[in-house]
């Protein structure tokens, strides 16, 4: 997608541990209208799945899940990385690394949100090595619900996790996808 | 707000601590239609104090801040509980009491988002005691920049975080009031 790609061209920034920094307009400021935009190119690609559920993790996920649900005019849940007062005793519960933080968070959903029969599209703000996606697939798996799709803004291509994901079947689609962060460049791919 | 009314009356739950619960629409599973909304009457009620960023708290307040921002064109920043490895070394951090854990969390800005002149317009999910939203203030006014307003989705009027807030001298606005929740009765403002 155009507009992302070019966002993250002029204010990406790749930190010396090889994480790319979008905290301008995702991920600590969000620009509300580039979020609205990817979420309308998330409801176009995945109009055809069916999806009843937006999935999402906090806490980055979150813009961009609530304007693609926004678009396909169905609710978002977004996985807890804590579990509040509010939620009932007997949750979902799965571990995931933490892919900036070097640990293993908790990913908990309540299954009064996530049920039996119940058609998921996945969408978070990165793809890299796919295990927090694979966190949210396992929550999802295990409320008896089934996996129609996954979208993400950005994905780092050369760290795998489209490989990760492809045994699931179903369509992934990322707006924008790096090939290489190298030398200090972004490489998009078909660049 | 009639339809946030309405849709507390119908989906709200009281718990046994005092807490509301709004899982199923705000705090955990989100409509993203029902946010949009909302942000859209925040961003008619606040059309005229000239904001020039919004600024919210993860986890809660993002849906409703960011819907809020789309409408007024202007970014919003979440200040974050934890400080990710993507923010500068030094940042604008305060301790605000947790309304739902009983415990003291951080607020982390990082000051490349939230500058000097800045006329900035809170938004959060609850106003219960004040104390986040005051949290937020301090960030804000740490900064160097203006509070210029601050919208709520759901104020519960007898924690009087109104009054709290009140000798900042900006407009408050809360799209639905409650003004008591006894005997596992939610009763709004007027009723």
């Amino acid at each position: 997608m155009k507009e992302l790609i070019e966002r993250i061209r002029l204010h990406g920034k790749i930190l010396r541990n090889g994480i790319l920094k979008v905290d301008s307009f995702i991920n600590h400021q969000v620009d509300p209208v580039l979020m609205d935009a990817c979420g309308r190119e998330f409801a176009r690609r995945f109009a055809h799945v069916g999806a009843t559920k937006v999935l999402t993790a906090e806490i980055s996920g979150i813009a961009p899940a609530v304007t693609a649900a926004l678009h396909l005019g169905i609710p978002v849940v977004y996985a807890r990385k804590t579990k509040p007062v509010t939620m009932p005793d007997t949750v979902l519960l799965t571990l995931a690394p933490s892919h900036t933080k070097g640990v293993m968070t908790e990913l908990i959903v309540s299954p009064e949100y996530l049920a039996d029969g119940e058609r998921v599209l996945i969408i978070d703000d990165f793809l890299a090595s796919g295990a927090t996606i694979l966190g949210l697939v396992r929550l999802a798996q295990a409320a008896g619900a089934t996996i129609v799709g996954i979208g993400t803004l950005i994905e780092k291509s050369f760290e795998n996790g489209r490989a990760a994901l492809s045994s699931l079947g179903v369509p992934l689609e990322s707006l924008a996808v790096i090939v290489s962060m190298e030398n200090g460049r972004i490489v998009f791919e078909g660049e």
